[in-house]
């Protein structure tokens, strides 16, 4: 049933960004019909939702996670890289089964509502799991199945496309909310076969290309010494980069580099927070990407590396950090945080969401302003990005369906979801 | 009244942090008497408070602030630092009235208590109004006059120590709550004889010496093109370096000033957001503090550079900052910055508290587990340094009592506060 938002601010759809009390129709199809200062339908059956005193904002998009590895939270903290995946991280992965998956993705799903974001992009393993936790959670995904085969293509490589393959087809129109990709791991850990492989099977099936990329300066060693090649230079000869490429990290990329990933209208999914916690050593070329006019979006990662799954905090992070790092405070701006974890994300997953203007899907969220942190009211998206977290999140829709209303979750049992993670993180131990 | 929290997970009282079920009695004068497994109390009039499913924790303690500038957050966010200053930021302090003061600090207090912060460390200016807002809301505080005589000791200086000092003898004993502190500003804004003189008189009303020291790249080169000397080595000569001294930022120093302040038994206020935010281009040497066995202690800044009062966002971005930036994950544990954030904090004020034992001051927080981003509970300080925050809050409690119940200000009337600073920020613009 159609419905009208009223009495809220509701941030405008293009940067410099701010925000105006307008009142938006949403149809029952779950799209924006109508935004305007004050909507007036005549005849019945139109429920008016009153929301003064709140911020109506497209919900964030995260799209680099795993999400399961919320169970893995908390496992190894402030190890070295390769001590953490090795003695913490692998072998629990060894261990988890296809309902370890379920559970530890429904608590993702769980904060990612709680958190204010309405889609994300995964890669993992279980993959059917991750759907139908998706699917019951009532939020956007985008779902890969992780491919690695350590250079060996005909032993290890065919048998991953064959799941991959298999699971997009056995989730094809399964739900409106779920879309597949074809997820290689890793321009260190997946074949040159493989890679092409990839490629070829995402352009068949018309699907998002998700993959790690120049995540750590390790990464880059390994496969020049290789192939001779750059990380991101080795995936653009396979045919990876695409308009539908998500590349996550991309901390290490060479100027020309960046300039192709623009070029070829590949999108970054820059993931800040996780990468000063692996301590990569570096940052993400941010102002280059920018100059260079690619798409740029936001993940969190997975909670293991971050450990939060809240993209008010990367927003923040991601930019103070640029600033910091670049010795410059104008070197990245509020604004263009906000565009990444909204109109950036979406078009990084193909989705048409991420603004609240007419025709646009209704996966919004609301903040209640009237909150310490968030006063004095500046109007501008610094005002958000800098100092918004979860706790001013009440409310979040998608698809014109509210999936958390005054902060209880509607679609989920969270009790029960607790429980759950806890026991299946018990079990990996 | 006593009584008794009962059911929590208590963080325990040293690092490495764990978290164990106890109850914990509460003393009449609002001091911990007791931490066991189970009190029982023979006899009525005790109650019990039920906290099953919750953490306790000391309050966390903010080192350095200004409050009242929660009043400029957003102002002038994405500029560079001197343009910020003199375009945005002094203008409208200029016209900062007792009452504008007043409001922004209640402002601050609201915010502190919903982010779990009980004590904070202050310095601006009207700073009778800082002081009453502060006893309103039943926080600890530490406050001071912040000296600014830019060289013109005679001229300004001098009036500027009057007013110090005025300040400190008019709150002496007016509550338990609030103790004074001597501030000069910096060792770039402050003349050589004022630094003396805030030295001679901190030891004479025997209080703490509060003062930024080290924040800036250009601070450093001004100190060092005026006095010869490098910042916290000035303050060494002038008297200023003691145990009783917060140095608040302290990135531009030297290994050798780092033993010095190790040696003196000064504390550092770190101050990671805001460093980043202000784009200083550097991090703190923290492992080397560290490793010279100085006090350590954070701070959030004044919400104008932060522009949150959120020291969990503090505790995480300090210790990943600094992880990246050493390329070492490893460079700082979850453990340093858990007990920066207490017991590093109270030992920089002089307050017995930031511990949940015996004979400790009952500053206390409670945080509700039960929450997709707190699950798994790992148990350890990672745990909640690299997840946890303001949205976890529920319950506050200073010297023993109440500030804060399930998520409602009990000493503060919030609407009328957010009103307050809304209005006074507009009358600033």
């Amino acid at each position: 049933m159609a419905f009208i938002i009223t009495g809220a601010k509701v941030l405008s759809p293009a940067a410099p960004y701010s925000f105006g009390e307008k009142d938006v129709l949403i149809s029952d199809e779950g799209k924006i019909e109508k935004v305007a200062p004050s909507i007036k339908v005549a005849g019945a059956g139109i429920e008016r939702i009153d929301a003064k005193g709140k911020i109506l904002l497209p919900g964030l998009v995260n799209t680099h996670t795993h999400a399961a590895m919320s169970l893995l939270r908390g496992v190894g903290d402030d190890l070295h890289l390769f001590e953490w995946l090795s003695k913490d991280i692998w072998p629990r992965e060894k261990k988890m089964s296809a309902a370890h998956v379920r559970a530890g993705t429904l608590l993702a799903c769980a904060e990612f509502i709680r958190a204010g974001t309405t889609a994300f992009n995964d890669m993992y393993f279980h993959m059917d799991a991750v759907a139908e936790a998706a699917d019951e959670s009532g939020l956007r995904a985008v779902l890969g199945y992780g491919m690695i085969d350590m250079n060996d293509f005909e032993g290890k490589g065919r048998k991953e496309l064959a799941i991959a393959e298999k699971f997009n087809k056995d989730w094809k129109g399964q739900s409106s909310l779920i879309s597949c990709s074809i997820a290689p791991h890793a321009p260190h850990t997946c074949s040159k076969e493989l890679l092409e492989a990839s490629a070829t099977l995402a352009k068949k099936l018309g699907c998002p290309l998700h993959i790690h990329a120049a995540e750590t300066r390790k990464e880059l060693a390994d496969v020049l010494a290789k192939t001779k090649k750059r990380p991101i230079d080795l995936l653009d000869k396979c045919g990876c980069l695409g308009a539908h490429t998500i590349l996550a990290h991309g901390v290490y990329a060479s100027k020309s580099e960046v300039s192709l990933v623009a070029k070829r209208g590949a999108s970054l999914s820059h993931c800040p927070v996780s990468n000063l916690k692996l301590a990569g050593g570096g940052a993400a070329p941010i102002p280059e990407y920018l100059a260079a006019g690619a798409n740029l979006s936001l993940g969190t990662d997975g909670a293991a590396s971050n450990n939060s799954l809240d993209l008010f905090e990367s927003m923040k992070v991601g930019a103070i950090e640029q600033k910091n790092f670049r010795f410059d405070a104008a070197a990245v701006k509020a604004d263009d945080y906000l565009h990444m974890a909204t109109a950036g994300g979406v078009k990084a997953l193909g989705i048409k969401a991420g603004k609240i203007a007419t025709g646009y899907l209704a996966d919004l969220v609301l903040l209640d302003s009237h909150s310490p942190n968030l006063v004095p009211f500046t109007n501008n998206a610094g005002w958000l990005v800098y100092a918004a977290g979860p706790q001013n999140v009440t409310d979040v829709m998608v698809n014109g369906k509210w999936l958390m209303r005054d902060r209880v979750l509607l679609t989920l049992d969270e009790e029960k979801i607790l429980a759950s993670a806890q026991k299946a993180a018990n079990e990996l131990k």
